[in-house]
Formats: structure tokens, C-alpha cells, sequence
């Protein structure tokens, strides 16, 4: 047991692996080659489908104990993951790893296969019930949670040896070259899936929409593909693309991304090349329709907008206010359609996203970035992972990353949620570290990180909210009262994973 | 020293290498892991940009012994490559080798570097008169010719590891994305250089064209790249594209285009789904006329052309004649500029066109291809490489892999060139092996492989010229005399190595 720099214990191995605890955002080195697989030659003019899912499975070897992904571009509407584990386990494999790039709550599914054995471990965080059930010891499951960012440096650097992907292929050909852009389960990028396509040691792709030969523009091309299966349907396509990606009407929402809008002014990056990453929640929608507004005021002509992108960003692309958007994930149609449209919609694998591992990832090139929070401590570390009972329920998506990468990253969120403080001493889970957060907005003002001496002064000057993050926790605690904290268990059930494979946090049992 | 499936004498060692003698087309299996190189890390917010070319070899950490790289799809218009061993030797490095995508008539400028031992080897095939020049003996210099194919599965397979690649980026940003379509330099597609961008241990772009970031669309991303280096300028405009794409209006040629139209047109293949490839030369562009004339008159509906693609082939897209087009190399500026805006004109690299280790390429997909050919012997073996004197003036291109590939290769040549047979008993050269030639058509009439009975049959049924290749040979042989063969000294100048990697043939040394 060793503490890291943010005081937190951290096992010295899990679930076997020896644990490195982590030290602040810059300084761990690589001492590792990329990731290779065995070359392997196709006959000539041999086929590559296989059948069915079952078929898919057998003919890529997979035995006890390995590991498979899925990528989780299709998110609650996948049905791959589940219907692959039914195979999986139809077939009698048992101790199999998953290392997808996310799991949803349609993924509630598998929980039978956890128990029964099929499933031994997630290299992979969850969003939903497998997570709380984890967290309260009724699920025995090592869990890994990993950053988009942290997810492709595992995989490229071999941590996490994929044995088999399994790529949901949404536009297909028989030869296995694929895109994301048409079909009945369209997804847009497939950014996610790109990682493991080059790194996986098998790569299967799993098409509901075979076309004929060339799948273009090709996003993953046939030569990393080993296999082709078809299925019936690939997912729900009602679900694939969210369509919670509307502004927010609540009050207390708009006053937060007024405020945020003020330290975007304020930051002076509103400038031509400025670049800019919002989520997708009510309050980052109405962050972002500010910034367009100011854009437009003062003919700002912007370099890129980044992330998961909607068609807010489209829109913003079209309107000439971006040069060009960055997708390694599409969240709406609008920007489904645009990415097979627009060449200056630009795919991008989860590696050139976020891995802080290579030679310089987008977000290093963001200006300013919104980013959501379960909780924020008085030190601006984040939580986003564990929510008020201490059960892991989200997913870490790319919040560390753009925290680390972007110059000015800014975390809005209500100061108050359902009667509990969301600004307080210490978060549950450090999901993000304060020294890569620069801003902390709430309805009812605008902690400046100290590091921003000059942002602070700005914002002072412009008569903005600005108030000590201590004061911001005090005025939150007198309406909640001083949280009383969950009790946990001693035993680590899950890991949380910095993006450079450090372990900022980690996930205890809750005490029953 | 073994001799190979074909006869030929091939050394046990050649520059200190073990040999592998050529068997046959299909059956070498690779016993490799994809190359790898160490991952580094860029400091958050480093710059790439160096500075100008001697800038960006020293700081690759270019050291005496290493291999370089450059692509060639500037072709006889490059100067990045005269201009890089200048200030390579400029620093007194020694002892380099060149692994580069190929090496043109523009490069003679190398020779007194080779001479004074700055380049000591070269890893890649070389048209003009460096290779005139080790044939002679007059350079010192070992040589190993590859198809684009075989280069691409060395790089990948790691059997050629190059150090430092410097890949001339016609459009590019200042942290390293770049693509090939816009600028000064605009060459289209990438293809070769993108084996080099994932597979050099060191990736320098070099560019005469910074654009803002990002340089959109990406064709080679940041997160591959080390470094930007600037120059004045990449080459000469005028000679990056040739201009040697007509069609030919030589009598003879024309005979040989109709009766390569008849072989097609008696294979069957033209029907929807067909797909093609030609080269640039004045016949094949005659015989993609008559291609196309078919296609119109029966409404066929084609899946793709394929290969260093022309305006030709780009009007052939654009009048719905093929689904998309594969495009390694563009060969004229409607191909550039058609590449940079139609996305089912795609891109591909040098690996996903024609490695024979990966899991298909795109030659496998082809049905007919048209080849040209220096030498074409009594087996259907081709030669490409040497001429008539015996010197080795001409790299290999893509011709072994696509007669591999296509179900149908077409060797098309005039039985005569400047009074000397081009059918004979043997050719000087084999570069690509008779098992995997269909037809070889002359203007004497047209030769069927006897692996291809059918297609014989059907000639004949429609009165095509069909002749028994060795009645073809006496034909000629009749005419110029029985060819006196070239001498040559023992000494081996160069290797030509089949895709896979084996030895199919040997350059020796002319007696003088």
C-alpha cells in the first residue's frame, strides 16, 4: 500500500498487476515499443466470412482466459457486447476479459454471464448497474476504468493485450473494409474502434449491412481485418445516437453557462485559431451557444472543435466559425451525416484524440474545453466516476484527458444536486487532478484555480462572480450541511486509471 | 549459392544477408510480428518545427550506419532527396543506406555521394543511371529491388527498419498532420509514404507549405510525426506529375490495345462488379479506351480501378463506370485534384495495395490488370528490370504484385523493340514469374498462359490471333536473329526480390 501525490492509498498490485501510484500529469515517460501482432498471410483470394456471430467466434480462436472489445460507438443501442457474450458462452468459454471502450447501461445484460463465470474482468469502466453492483460486493468482477485517452495508450503499448475485437461494422464489404457512415446502425466516427482494429491480435468485423466490394471511404481498411460476420441487426439504431443534446431550460443551468461564457471572454482565446471542446449536456450546449455568439461578434474565424461532436459543432463548421471538427464520436445524425460529407469533419482514432503517449494528441491543441463533474474538491479535483452512495456509475469518457491537454479547462456544474454538495472538501473518487482543472463554475460563482492568477484578475475586473473555492464550499455547506462521509470496506474493487496508466484513485467496497 | 524454382543461381548471402531462394508465388508463410518502434512522448504543447532540413537530421539523431527514407511520389520532380543526403553529408554522416518508395533519373545527383561512401546501400530499386553504374562496376553500391509490395511488407514485417523517414508533406500543419492534395508540391495520394509514417523508428515531415493547423483532410496525423522541418521547396511542380499519360497513336501499339481489349472481353469479367487496373503507358491507356467502350455499350456497372491512377480512370468514376477508385500514387493533375475532393476516389497505402502479408490486399481484388513488359520469355516470365545491355535501369513498381493479384494479368509489349526481340527463350531479368502472367499480347498475335484452357478456347472461338508463345519467339527470332546473350562477370550487384521476400533473381555485374 503506498500513497500517491493526492493522498490516496493505492493497493501495490490488483487483481495481479503491479500498480504504479500516480505523481501529477506530465512526467511519467513511455519504456515501452507500440504494440505489434503476428503478421499473417490471407490466401489468395481466400474468403474472410465466416457465418454468424457463433462462427466469428470460433474461427477467431478464442479461448479461456483471453480478452475481446467491442467499441461502444453505438453506445445504448449496441447489442453486440451482449449478444457476443451469449455466444461466448453458448460455446463454453469461460474467464474472458473485456476491454471495450465503454460499457452502457444496455449492458446490464451481462451481469449473469459475471456471475456464472463467463466474464472474469473489465478492463473497461461501465456506466450502469454492473458498476453499483460491484461496488456493493454483490458482483466479483476486477474493474479497470480507463480514459479514452488512457484506453488507446493501454492498448498501443500492449498493457492491455486485446486478443480478439469484435467491431460492430455498420457499412461493410466482404473483404472486411468498413466505415460508420451508412446503414441501419450508422454511427458517424469510429473512432474507438480504430485502436483496436491496429492493435488487436484478431480483429473481427460484425456488419448488419454488407455492401458490395469497397466499403468507401474506408475507415478501417480489409488488411487488419481477419473475418467478416453478419448479423441480423447490429443494435437499436432509436438509441444509437443520443438525443439528450438539447440546451438546457433550467435557470440554474443558463446562469452557469453565462458565467462560463464570461471566463471564455475573459481567457482572451476568442481569437482566430481558437479551438474549443463541449460535451454534450444541456449546460455545455448553452456554453457553446455563447461562444458562437461571440464568434460571430467579433468574426472570429476558429481552428477546431473537438470531441464527441453534435450538430451544434456542425453547424458552427459550416458557418465557417471552425476550420475544421475533430469526431471520435458522433452524438447526434446531424453529425452522422456531416462526417460522411464533409472532409473538414475529420474521423480521428482515440489515440490521436487523447493518448498521452505519442508524438502530440488533440486535445493538446484545445484552447479552452467544458467539462462536467459529479463532485469537485477544494483542491479543483474532479469526480465523475462515483456518485453520491460511492458506487462506480460512470465512465471517465475524456474528461482527464482534456483536462490535461486543453489551455483552459472548465468545469460547470450546479453547486447543489438533490440536497448534496457538490463543491466540498474531498471529492469520493479523483477521477481528474485540480492542477489540470483552471476553472470551477457554479450558479453561484466562479472559483479561479491559483495557477490563473491573470484569468482571475480578468474576470475581477469584469465584475464577474469570482470567489475562493473554500467560500464557494462554505456557502454550499450551510444550505446541505458538511456531507457525512459513505463508509467503505477495505477491499479495492475497482482501479481508476490516470490517462498515463498511473492509479489516481481507486474503488472500495461499499460498507453494507 | 542454390538455384530457385526458376533456375536461377541465387548466393547463399548477399551484404551480409541470408538469402531465401524464390519458390513459388503463394506458399512462403511470414514467421513475423508487425513492426514496432519506441513510443515517445511529446512535452504537453511542444513544437515540432526544427527548422530547415540539416535542423531536422540532426535532430532525428541521424548517426552513421542508419537507413533513411523518402517517398517518390514526387517522382522525377523530388529534390527532397538531393537535398537531404547534401546536408547529411554536410555533417559528416557516413554509411547510410536508402530504403526509400523508389529512386528516379533526378537522383543521379547521389552518385558522387555514393562514391565517397556517404550512401553505401540501397534498399530500394532505382530507375536511371545509378543502377546503369553498378551494373558496370563502375559504383560500389549493393542494391535490393522491391515491388511496391515487397517494400511495404519489409518495412512492416521489419526486415528493412528504417531510422528516420523524411517524408516530403506537400500540406502540412506545424504539429505534423499532412495530406498530399493542396500546396506547391501537391502529389494526391500518399500511399507509399504512409508505410514509412507508421513503420520509420523517426517521421520527419518535411514541407514547402505550412498551413494553420489543422491541415485537413489528414492523411498522416500528428501523432505519428517527430518533427517539421520547412524548406523552399519540395521539387519541380512541373515534373511531379508526368505528363506522359496519352494515349499512344503508334500502329502498332493500337494493334496490341484491340487485341488486349479481345483477351478482356473474352474473359468474361466485364460485367458489373468488374475491376481493372492499368499503368500509364501509351497502350494501356489505349486498352482503358476500348474498357471503357465496353463498359458504356453494355451498361456495366464496374466495383473499382485500381493502381497509379490517371484523369482517365478519374473520368471513368465520375461517369459511374466504377464504384471508387484505390489510388496509391495520382499520375496527373486531375487525379490530384479529384483525390482531394471525391471521397470514393480513396486513398490507400502501399501495404493495402499489394503487401502479400497482411490480411488482402487490394491486387487480390482485382480481376484484369494490363502490364507491361521489357523481356517476356517462352515460360511467361517477365522482365521489367534490366535492358538490353544487362544493366539494371528500372524498379520493379507494382508488376509482380499485380499479376499475383489480378485473376487475369495481361502482359502487353511490341514483339520487336529497336531490332531486338522482346519474346525470347529467356529473359535476362525475371521480375515477375510466368505462373502468374494469364496472357501475353503482342501485335504478332496473342499467347495464352496453358493454366488459362478457357480463355484459349475462347480466343480462338472468336478468331483472335491465339499463338503458341514459342511460335511467337521463332516469329520474331526470325526477323532480328537468335539474341546474343549478354555476359556478365559473377560478381551479384544487386538482388531482385519477389514480394514475398524471397529471391527471384540476381543482377550481375556486365563483363566488360
Amino acid at each position: 500500500m503506498a500513497r500517491n501525490s493526492l493522498g490516496r492509498e493505492i493497493p501495490d498490485t490488483f487483481a495481479g498487476k503491479k500498480l504504479v501510484p500516480y505523481t501529477d500529469p506530465w512526467s511519467l515517460q513511455p519504456h515501452a515499443e507500440r504494440s505489434t501482432r503476428a503478421i499473417r498471410r490471407l490466401t489468395h483470394n481466400g474468403s474472410k466470412l465466416v457465418g454468424g456471430l457463433r462462427e466469428a467466434v470460433i474461427a477467431s480462436g478464442l479461448k479461456d482466459g483471453m480478452t475481446i472489445s467491442t467499441h461502444h460507438s453505438l453506445r445504448n443501442g449496441d447489442a453486440l457486447l451482449n449478444d457476443l457474450v451469449r455466444e461466448i458462452d453458448a460455446l463454453g468459454i469461460r474467464d474472458i476479459k473485456i476491454a471495450s471502450s465503454s460499457i452502457h447501461v444496455v449492458h446490464a445484460e451481462l451481469i449473469p454471464f459475471i456471475r456464472k463465470g463467463t466474464i472474469s474482468g473489465l478492463e473497461c469502466g461501465v456506466n450502469g448497474p454492473i458498476g453499483e453492483l460491484i461496488s456493493k460486493g454483490e458482483l466479483d468482477c476486477p474493474i479497470v476504468v480507463r480514459s479514452h485517452g488512457g484506453r488507446a495508450r493501454a492498448l498501443i503499448c500492449g498493457e492491455v493485450p486485446v486478443d480478439v475485437a469484435f467491431l460492430a461494422a455498420p457499412c461493410c464489404d466482404e473483404y472486411g473494409n468498413f466505415n460508420g457512415y451508412y446503414g441501419p446502425s450508422a454511427c458517424g466516427s469510429l473512432g474507438y474502434a480504430q485502436v483496436d482494429a491496429q492493435h488487436a491480435h484478431k480483429v473481427v468485423a460484425v456488419t448488419d449491412n454488407l455492401v458490395p466490394f469497397p466499403a468507401v471511404p474506408i475507415g478501417i481498411p480489409q488488411t487488419v481485418v481477419d473475418f467478416v460476420a453478419q448479423v441480423p441487426s447490429l443494435g437499436d439504431p432509436k438509441k444509437i445516437v443520443s438525443s439528450t443534446t438539447r440546451i438546457t431550460t433550467d435557470p440554474i443551468g443558463l446562469q452557469i453557462a453565462k458565467y462560463a461564457a464570461m471566463v471564455i471572454r475573459a481567457s482572451g482565446y476568442v481569437k482566430d485559431g481558437f479551438s474549443f471542446q463541449t460535451g454534450t449536456g444541456g449546460i455545455s450546449l448553452a456554453v457553446a451557444e455563447h461562444v458562437r455568439d461571440m464568434m460571430r461578434k467579433d468574426k472570429v474565424k476558429g481552428s477546431f472543435g473537438c470531441g464527441g461532436i453534435t450538430g451544434y459543432f456542425v453547424d458552427m463548421l459550416e458557418e465557417g466559425l471552425f476550420e475544421a471538427l475533430f469526431d471520435v464520436q458522433c452524438f447526434d445524425l446531424k453529425a452522422v451525416e456531416s462526417i460522411g460529407r464533409n472532409r473538414k469533419h475529420q474521423e480521428m482514432t482515440a489515440g490521436t484524440y487523447a493518448n498521452p503517449f505519442n508524438c502530440g494528441s488533440v486535445v493538446d491543441r484545445l484552447d479552452c474545453a467544458i467539462l462536467s463533474a459529479t463532485e469537485i474538491d477544494v483542491d479543483f479535483n474532479v469526480n465523475v466516476n462515483t456518485e453520491s452512495m460511492g458506487y462506480l456509475l460512470h465512465n471517465t469518457g475524456g474528461h482527464c484527458d482534456v483536462a490535461a491537454g486543453a489551455k483552459l479547462s472548465i468545469v460547470v456544474a450546479p453547486s447543489i444536486r438533490g440536497r448534496l454538495p457538490i463543491v466540498r472538501d474531498a471529492v469520493t473518487t479523483i477521477t481528474t487532478p485540480g492542477e489540470t482543472v483552471g476553472v470551477v463554475v457554479t450558479e453561484r460563482g466562479i472559483a479561479v484555480n491559483d495557477r490563473l492568477p491573470e484569468l482571475k484578475a480578468e474576470l475581477i475586473r469584469m465584475r464577474a462572480p469570482v470567489k475562493d473555492i473554500r467560500q464557494l464550499r462554505d456557502e454550499v455547506y450551510a444550505i446541505t450541511g458538511v456531507p457525512r462521509p459513505i463508509e467503505f470496506d477495505d477491499k479495492v474493487v475497482g482501479l481508476i486509471e490516470y490517462r498515463d496508466g498511473s492509479i489516481i484513485d481507486v474503488v472500495r467496497q461499499v460498507r453494507r
